[in-house]
């Protein structure tokens, strides 16, 4: 039943052979790899103004054009920096392959756990976003904010397991959508204020008088929101090998696209908010305000709150497909459960998908959906894996040393410099409002992969047996004793085939039996009377009503005289039923006595399954 | 660690012969018994005011005094009904037993799935109430009114799961208390209108004026609310052993004393609501109006809220005593899961409690702990077991006809009637309020309870084995063919141990192994080259990374030449590690692989364990 459900939701397993290789040419690539960068301008204005406007009021749209300005800057900064990662990592320089491979180990595991934050902190933030722009359009559906949250998120999950890759090309149209709306949005409210010279003003009822002036503390804290904008600009370096021949070439042409959309709409926005004067307010993203003051609430309005919450899903997705990837290169080199390094029945990692999903959905519950509570934890993780990869970059030059080394090292540096002051920056001004969280997570992360390594490696180190050891290995020689203890609940077929079982296998026999009382003693010693065998029956009363410890102190007995090596073979028969609910209807004494005999290294635990016959047939013989 | 949470929860495992056979003196057993009863009064005159103030205004309190009439007269029927039962049922005469033994089998189980089903409303409703008599004294508690009851029915069960048993002598205290406290207001509320004669009016904004005439029908319905009095009348009947010799004389007295105190509670209270026309509103009960009316918010209004609160606790506890009690007797008949039957460490019904506080969790949530939408749903149960019980008395006189039969059946066959017109009344007039879920699962139940035992049979059919085919029973002759079969992921020592293990137990072995593609099988077969054993390795590629399907085709291959008969065990290793994460980082292959193989028959599966060193000392060696 559940085995069919999973089916339906998930289809048919795929052989190894479906794995596709098909390449992104720079249209294609574009899109399906900015998706999560060009959907961070949907907020990221709104957060820069939600920090200035309560505080400094009228003040902050000045303020806010610094900010936005100091932000593009640093996007080009990354660009560049990032160019020359891509030149040098034709197979995928992800952070923690370029930091493992030129800073060290405990810094290649620092950038996998900073990156695995933010890869949940994408899926969580984006779709809390894209929520909000669907609530923008229709404010009623605003007590169902987690509710929608969540069925994004499940869709997302079911469509990942079923193993949407990035290369659908159904998914190249949405970005372009959404491109195409912004442009519009921003020429049409240029040429709008540029010809008519007016614009609406703020509603008055929200406007707020300047508390203080702008202090330097106030311009980097909504510079720190406003780097959530920054956030997925490093995915084309990540993909470098899924582009076209030539691929470093087309990778790099996408990310200066990428960078080049990135700085026109959001750029675009900041200045739109300033002339028109958008001021944050609950259940209205800026975003919306400003399509509304421009389109009014019209086809234009409803397009661009619908490609904004489709876009942002598809960052969202953009997460799925990375952060089950990166968990499985780390698994692979055992620094992360080996679960996660197995693909599923659709050649998904669908064990990676969904934790992913599974923090991606505490995340919304603990914050309720609403993205201005999640930011101060995002950007984090992201300068984080940024500073680690630059500095990555910046030692392989300073190592190296090859054709113009100095120039090159000089960008990754300036880039390591300027993203480690923005790691500083975002973790002092946003640390009481969250980003503590991720500082104290990424630790312990990076505490709990290097305790899995040193797992792996004990367990390995135990199994591994040397090529020379091999030949030397008598199977014939130094054979165990087997010995079989058979516990019955009493003497019925069942009983009498685990017997039967018990003889094939070994001439050390013993059946062993718990009573509750001397009734029950005589009852069972008369039937056993009955039967024709030499095998002895031993009886234990247990007041635990267990089995467990009579069975192991019968084992530790002089009477049954274990000799060092021996093993023991215990023969536990199980129900094998058709319907699920008649499971439902066993004891599950068996698995539990299982589970507890086997944790003693010389018991061995033979389960012989009785397959019951359908009620009806059983009960017409 | 989850174990040493249970053990500080529970307490340490109790031995059987810690099963007390402590006697009730009336005294000790008026209050244990008739707390459910007893505690009914604090919602059933509120339910009453319910149904008929907002229909028909200032009449309702006219009408109320005639429908408290009416329950007064039932309780006594009742009564008297059941004096007949304990006579004759001195080993107590639960309605299931009642009803099996003179009505059938459909009509006893049916009066268990009744039972069942009141039980659980008990708790629920008996909480609620509660509740509520709290958050009358403290109205700030409002809105954490499922939490305040969650938490009550948590502390109810862990007591109920260390075993608690009724008769502790300290639960002897609050029914006193509660019923002292309540005579008291009675007592002092009428002398207070006898010698004042004025009453406070009641609060004019709440005031509705009657929008209709009384009809018949809202009679009934108003009956059927307050017939919830009556709940837990039963309880003396089912405890008749449990009283001190003569028990039936002492459980008769303490039966009458019981209805004696519900007569002069619930009829006292009924008066009071008249006097004081108190009105029902939200958030504060109509008893702790009452109460206030008389006493002012001193030391006597608390001392009520307080002893109101813990009663109805009580009358929960009741509930947690009799329901894993049912459970077990009709588990132990085969009518419900064999787990029912089974005491937990300190010899409670755990499984029996652990589900009935699921259920209750579960009503609460889902009417958020609102004891007027739970009522209706309550008492159908009640009555349906209490016309089962008073049939099966009738139809016992009828036919034995012993000594003064024909009065006797008088009066369980008026008893039988009277609460058979009320089932259909209360089905009848609280039909759409809820009474139509309980209507719609008694029959599920006792379909299920069917179904169950029909299962038990067919399972006790096939494993049975007559005494004269004992026996014939020759382990010596007709001896399967045990052939083994080792899975191996690699040759480690893990390998290495399943097939000297697999050496011992057989002669037929074969090693199986599953690679992904060419360069793997080249590596293990050049490692298996040199072992020194004629054991052959049989290597199977698998696109979908699956074992058990594979290695069943090869069992069912001409290869192997499986002949009928032959068993064929599989080896599997399986880890034991000490820290529970550890076991989070192992594949839980073995135990999948384990499960799909035990589906055939002819397939045994030996895990054999192994025991991984701790990662500090495997790293140092």
């Amino acid at each position: 039943m559940l085995d069919s459900l999973k089916r339906f939701l998930i289809g048919k397993p795929l052989k190894n052979e479906a794995l596709s290789g098909e390449k992104y040419s720079v249209f294609m690539g574009l899109p399906i790899l900015s998706s999560d960068a060009i959907s961070s301008v949907a907020y990221a204005t709104e957060e820069i103004l939600l920090v200035l406007y309560p505080v400094v009021g009228i003040l902050a749209y000045g303020s806010m054009l610094q900010v936005s300005s100091a932000i593009i800057g640093l996007l080009i900064l990354i660009t560049l920096s990032y160019r020359q990662t891509i030149e040098n990592y034709p197979n995928g320089g992800g952070a923690y392959i370029v930091a493992k491979e030129n800073l060290g180990l405990i810094s290649g595991i620092s950038a996998g756990a900073a990156l695995s934050v933010d890869y949940t902190l994408t899926v969580a933030v984006s779709i809390a976003a894209g929520t909000a722009a669907i609530i923008s359009a229709f404010p009623i559906l605003e007590k169902h904010r987690v509710l929608i949250c969540l069925v994004i998120l499940v869709f997302i999950m079911i469509g990942n397991l079923r193993g949407i890759t990035e290369s659908a090309k159904i998914f190249s149209i949405p970005p372009y959508a959404f491109i195409l709306g912004m442009v519009t949005m921003v020429i049409v409210g240029m040429v709008k204020y540029g010809v008519t010279g007016v614009v609406p003003s703020p509603p008055p009822a929200t406007e707020v008088a300047a508390q203080s002036s702008v202090t330097i503390f106030l311009l980097l804290r909504a510079f720190s929101s406003g780097c959530s904008a920054l956030t997925g600009v490093e995915a084309v370096s990540n993909a470098v090998p899924n582009f076209e021949e030539p691929s470093t070439k087309h990778a790099k042409t996408t990310l200066m696209l990428l960078a080049l959309i990135v700085l026109i709409v959001f750029g675009g926005i900041s200045v739109l908010a300033n002339i028109y004067r958008v001021v944050p307010v609950e259940g209205k993203t800026v975003l919306s305000q400003i399509a509304e003051s421009i389109f009014g609430k019209g086809f234009m309005y409803y397009y661009i709150q619908a490609t904004t919450a489709i876009i942002l899903a598809m960052a969202a997705n953009t997460a799925y497909s990375g952060f089950p990837l990166l968990l499985s290169v780390i698994a692979r080199e055992g620094y992360m459960p080996r679960q996660f390094a197995i693909r599923g029945d659709r050649l998904s990692y669908s064990n990676g998908i969904m934790i992913l999903s599974m923090l991606a959905a505490i995340l919304i519950i603990i914050f309720r959906g609403d993205t201005h509570l999640l930011i101060p934890l995002y950007a984090v993780g992201v300068f984080v894996s940024f500073t680690l990869s630059q500095s990555g970059m910046f030692m392989k030059w300073i190592r190296e040393r090859g054709k113009g080394w100095l120039h090159k090292a000089f960008i990754n540096g300036l880039g390591a410099l300027v993203t480690g002051v923005a790691v500083i920056i975002i973790g002092a001004t946003k640390f009481v409002h969250g980003a503590w969280v991720v500082i104290v997570i990424i630790p312990i992360l990076v505490n709990i992969m290097l305790k899995i390594r040193h797992h792996y490696t004990a367990v390995a180190k135990q199994l591994k047996i040397e090529s020379k050891e091999l030949s030397s290995v008598d199977f014939e020689k130094d054979i165990y004793r087997n010995r079989v203890i058979v516990p019955i609940a009493s003497v019925n077929k069942a009983s009498i085939r685990a017997l039967r079982y018990a003889k094939t296998i070994s001439d050390s026999i013993a059946a062993f039996n718990i009573v509750m009382d001397d009734e029950e003693k005589e009852k069972i010693e008369k039937k056993w009377a009955l039967l024709n065998t030499d095998i002895p029956l031993i009886i234990r009363s247990s007041p635990y009503r267990k089995v467990v410890s009579p069975l192991l102190e019968f084992i530790q007995s002089e009477e049954y005289d274990l000799k060092k090596g021996d093993i023991i073979t215990v023969v536990i028969p199980q129900f094998s039923v058709k319907d699920w609910w008649h499971k439902l209807l066993h004891n599950h004494t068996s698995i539990f006595i299982s589970t507890e005999l086997l944790k003693h290294k010389h018991i061995v635990i033979a389960t012989i399954p009785l397959r019951l016959k359908d009620d009806k047939d059983a009960i017409r013989k």
